[in-house]
């Protein structure tokens, strides 16, 4: 192969700056999760191609990577089909395997399969990453992790407000503390649309709805009228969804126009609960923000989306769904969750320098090797710093001392230590502290202490 | 679907208790890595196929799960081969992508690739799954995590020291510290070929010697005779590999034999490089195997496989490669890593009960509901007990009492605490202690206090 290699167009390889700094954001999402009392669970990438067609809607269903079967897989196809060169249905001939999509699908088949083993309330987390076959751009890939939290097998509003809670505590956690939460709820919306003679039209109203960030109110409102929605009633959904006011003032006028509306009152209360249930710091966060449809179908109560100061479209969302689980067969499962978007977070993270510092130097010390001699006893020395939770390496090959100080810059070391046979001699080290530019001569015996002395001991 | 939902055969869904456990083996093993200064890289779970086939031989490609090109991929098939159903020329015709087989020749593409960004020599670790469509057996998966550590761009041999410390430290981390270290080099064993005459047939050899673990010395004798190798000669390479002495005496006698074998000195003279770059800790656990091959044509020097006294065969192997890079045109990029069998060291942690009991309790508190305004003041105590870092649940529903505690029962807290009506008005709070049945009246004002009593800070 002369061709300089690649990699598939829409993926990434990660060097370990950005493998550090993703581990990073993970591993504090993680931390909050957890002290919530969600759990982990991972899911195979490859599931059986029924489990995910039929549920993403007709593009989604395109969009899902097949693997092809292994062995003589054009024994199974259809002649017909092959001959008309019926891509679409040979596919599903030739293929009984297909990557992951999204993390919710693969949770409910997870609860359907495993519901033996789980302890309901069941509230887990998910890292992995997806796959879709969408066309590549800025910001989006075609394989990405999903960050999924969810809480299943409980309709208390409590999970919602817990939910918002975490949304709150991870993004403080990672310095992005400067978020809008945004919350609706489907079954006011759904009242809005009965009460305004669209009850009919309510998946259409949704889709339109969905897309006000993008085409505004007079944008939703051509798509709807486009869409054969009567016009007085596409007039008055839309002023019902465009009030502004404060939340109590909002949830009180919208009772008052929704009245016999059994179920739009029902997503009234349950948003009053959510809200009541929030500590004053997260409450602050959040409004309430009637054109927040999001398409996803499965959606039955409360929908969140997350904005921040610097990036206002989505970086976190998510909802309730009263039924996910009903079509692998188990019904009365309703769950609430949200999905943290971790590449743009990372972009968001990385454009306002949020990640730690440390994270990008990987240890602590080298030393210069001087040759076979020297290094053996440089190994001995490394070995004993490490024993001390300090990370240290001895450059391999007796090279040039450019070669390795070249390499010392690259990689950011706190200390470089030179021992040559004098030094060996004398038992002592020349020490150079790369934060100061101080170089000091330290005796062997006292070098834990020496750097111990400059780093603590939690380093 | 009425059908209960599955997963594809090979492929495994991980509950809670067992990713904690996975995640506790792979972090373990992270910490150890990062403290030699070896650092994270990520690449794609897709390749492009033209990377990996032609790398693990025709049987290996054979087990490499291809995906299917999205859209309609009949266009690009060839219609003779159609006709003639050649489902493998087919299979390269409707497929750009497939999905990583190991992690290997990812990063032999990944250094080449980012050869510009990286600072050599280049110490990485990498844990990802990967796919092979082999059939499924006790202890083997379609979809099983690799868990990599190299050096790449250094010749030195304190490299193959430094990773035998990295092994034994790990296996030290885990509480599996009874391990053997085998130790070999294929330039020896090239060097006894060519001295008994089987210089021709090396990797004849070397394949039949990869099976000496499980048909026998007398095994392999026949499997080389029945190869067509010369009977003469296979007498006298399995004397040499046969014996068995300590390493100093083998080596001398090894290098008595192979007088005039420049490769094979070359191969003692590594081996005792090697073992003397080593701490007596870890030397003790190195013991050369001359019946250790390594079926894998890349390794062209040291050659190593770890065992457990309770797990003989193998748990961790690597070697080193001196041309790895060279199939995607970087020349002279010398290597040398291990890889650990995440899947054998969980099952034998299992067996062995040595993960830390603590990996199963995901919550140090939970807090029984007993309506909306008791759970409201618990969601409160909660985010405060949280802010110390202990990890508090609030049960999501007032539900009766013995779904509660069955709820509590199955998760494993530490503590139960209920706050009803009479005990909010006292503000008060029954705390119960699950690990010694304990029940105390604590003031809300002092429940930190007292938690910390018996928890500590650090947890």
């Amino acid at each position: 192969m002369a061709n300089k290699p690649s990699i598939p167009k829409g993926t990434r390889d990660f060097l370990p700056e950005q493998s550090l700094k993703r581990q990073f954001i993970f591993d504090t999402a993680k931390g909050v999760f957890q002290l919530y009392g969600y759990q982990p669970i991972e899911t195979p990438a490859m599931e059986n191609l029924d489990t995910l067609t039929g549920k993403y809607g007709e593009e989604g269903d395109k969009l899902i990577y097949k693997i092809l079967n292994n062995g003589d897989f054009l024994e199974k196809a259809n002649q017909d089909d092959l001959d008309a060169k019926a891509s679409n249905k040979v596919a599903t001939q030739i293929s009984d395997r297909a990557l992951r999509y999204d993390l919710t699908v693969p949770f409910a088949r997870f609860v359907v399969q495993n519901q033996n083993e789980l302890s309901f309330p069941f509230k887990r987390y998910q890292i992995q990453p997806v796959w879709r076959a969408d066309r590549p751009q800025r910001g989006r890939y075609r394989e990405f992790y999903q960050c999924d939290v969810d809480v299943i097998g409980s309709d208390s509003l409590l999970n919602e407000a817990e939910l918002l809670c975490i949304v709150s505590d991870v993004f403080d956690a990672l310095g992005l503390g400067d978020i809008q939460i945004r919350l609706n709820n489907r079954k006011i919306l759904s009242g809005i649309a009965h009460a305004t003679g669209l009850g009919d039209h309510f998946g259409e109203m949704t889709i339109a709805i969905d897309k006000s960030d993008k085409i505004g109110v007079d944008g939703v409102r051509e798509e709807m009228i486009k869409r054969g929605l009567p016009a007085a009633g596409v007039k008055k959904a839309l002023d019902h969804i465009s009030r502004k006011a404060d939340a109590d003032t909002l949830l009180r006028m919208l009772s008052g126009s929704l009245t016999g509306e059994l179920e739009g009152q029902k997503g009234i209360d349950e948003m009053r609960k959510t809200l009541k249930a929030l500590p004053p710091h997260v409450r602050k966060k959040v409004s309430i923000d009637l054109t927040l449809a999001r398409g996803l179908n499965y959606y039955t109560g409360a929908i969140i989306e997350v904005g921040h100061s610097k990036f206002p479209s989505s970086i976190c969302g998510g909802g309730r769904y009263d039924d996910l689980t009903g079509i692998f067969g188990l019904k009365n499962m309703s769950g609430v969750g949200v999905s943290f978007g971790a590449d743009r977070i990372y972009d968001l993270m990385e454009e306002l320098s949020l990640f730690p510092t440390t994270l990008k130097a990987a240890s602590d010390i080298i030393f210069i090797n001087f040759g076979e001699t020297e290094s053996l006893e440089c190994m001995q020395l490394a070995m004993e710093l490490r024993a001390e939770g300090y990370s240290a390496e001895v450059y391999p090959d007796a090279a040039k001392m450019q070669k390795q100080m070249k390499y010392a810059d690259a990689r950011g070391f706190r200390f470089v230590i030179l021992i040559g046979s004098e030094e060996l001699k004398e038992e002592r080290a020349n020490v150079k502290d790369m934060s100061t530019g101080d170089q000091s001569s330290v005796l062997l015996s006292d070098l834990n202490k020496f750097i111990f002395d400059k780093l603590g001991s939690d380093d």
